[in-house]
């Protein structure tokens, strides 16, 4: 079956994707945009079915191998739209887009709907403002094999296109939950999982600390770090140990830091 | 003594400082640029002596703390000029200046003229694209405590602002230096410095290679990992152990976690 073809940038389809672009609708319909082949791959591959996949041959880098995506996506049942390139360009948010813009499910889900083994090793991030930051910190926390990521009270969502994109799509790839921290606490109580904060006023080096078992790693952002709530709610206090004058790692590096070390730990 | 004061954006020193954006200009005059108020205090703090310090009064955040900076470096000699708000915003390149701009003398050395101990500590990034990149893997270096960070074959310089600002200053706290693989082989055997390599192809794990003595830990671009004349020349292969389905991290991150294994292991 062939797809519908769009050509004029004022059919009303291409409106309403455009207004997707804002959190709001999104939320509203319980969607989130993704867009560019890889990340889409990704998600498809993680198990996600999306709702409608734009695509246009004509930006496509790969057209041959790409089209092979859009095609098994309709014999599934996926609405696919083709775009013109002028009708591709005015929806595409991203510079040098590659032709691909998808209508996915919403993704993160509550606290009670995750489902984590014993044992569990989790990340904890919180207010973290920077899409990218978040975005790295799910590409690590996917890299290092954590069962989910939990965003206590954030400030960006997991929805935002470039939280999608500065994870390459891990956010698909790992279970994701929004969370308050008078939520969290009886949820890590009743799994035995123990809360580690990071944070430089800590004694403890993240290397002298256990981190096997029921573990979440908490850190907060890069310029104010954890809030006295987070501190408060800690089971343990671990700091990264720092050489340097400038005493400041990336919120994101110091993540990866203390998750890399649990993975350590954990395979001892 | 009173600073020059210049209102005009059409003034010849003015527009001799924008020219000094290019890489090309900046070479030509053995100078880098920083921008912000931070970034200059560090530089300062790491023993740098700036030519020149442009600020605005009316766009510092705390000036009665920061002209305390203005006002020592003109004592101990540097020039200080003064500017108008319009005509500091000609000349700022980062958006929201806070009154700061310098020009400093050049960054980075060659090889030989590096100081290292014996057991050093060393990271190597291997063409390098990204100065947000690079920024990040020194500021995650100066952390570490590393003695130098060498760039083979890099694509950006050490003075490009975005290095400068994504680094917040570390480029000018540990000794940088630029060199070639001809070069740099016969410099760590003189010193005994073994080379390990990070990449996903190892089958060792960073956890289980000694990371103690004299070691430089190199990593390449994240698109392309480290060029095969890189691996030739390592002593060793490590990678680090990915768990999830997406199998990459951002360079800098993997610089950070090699490093601070480094550290962990160097400090039993």
């Amino acid at each position: 079956m062939d797809d519908l073809l769009i050509t004029s940038s004022a059919n009303p389809r291409l409106k309403a994707l455009v207004r997707l672009r804002r959190r709001r609708a999104r939320d509203e319909s319980g969607v989130t945009l993704v867009e560019g082949f890889e990340e889409l791959e990704l998600a498809v591959a993680a198990g996600v079915v999306p709702r409608t996949v734009f695509h246009c041959r004509d930006l496509m880098l790969d057209p041959q191998r790409q089209e092979r995506l859009v095609n098994d996506l309709r014999a599934r049942g996926v609405e696919t739209i083709a775009l013109s390139r002028a009708a591709f360009e005015k929806v595409a948010y991203r510079e040098g887009p590659d032709g691909f813009l998808a209508v996915l499910p919403a993704l993160g889900s509550t606290l009670d709907a995750l489902d984590v083994p014993a044992d569990a090793f989790v990340l904890v991030a919180e207010g973290i403002e920077k899409p990218g930051n978040l975005g790295s910190m799910l590409r690590s926390a996917e890299s290092a094999g954590v069962h989910a990521v939990i965003a206590v009270d954030p400030v960006t969502d997991w929805g935002n296109p470039n939280v999608i994109r500065g994870s390459k799509g891990a956010v698909y790839a790992v279970p994701v939950a929004t969370t308050t921290w008078a939520e969290l606490g009886p949820w890590l109580a009743a799994r035995g999982i123990r809360l580690v904060a990071t944070t430089p006023d800590a004694s403890a080096l993240h290397t002298a600390t256990d981190l096997t078992g029921g573990v979440a790693i908490a850190v907060g952002t890069e310029k104010y770090g954890l809030t006295d709530q987070a501190l408060a709610a800690a089971d343990e206090r671990v700091r990264i140990p720092m050489a340097g004058e400038i005493n400041s790692l990336n919120a994101g590096v110091a993540a990866a830091i203390v998750l890399f070390e649990a993975v350590r730990q954990r395979s001892l």
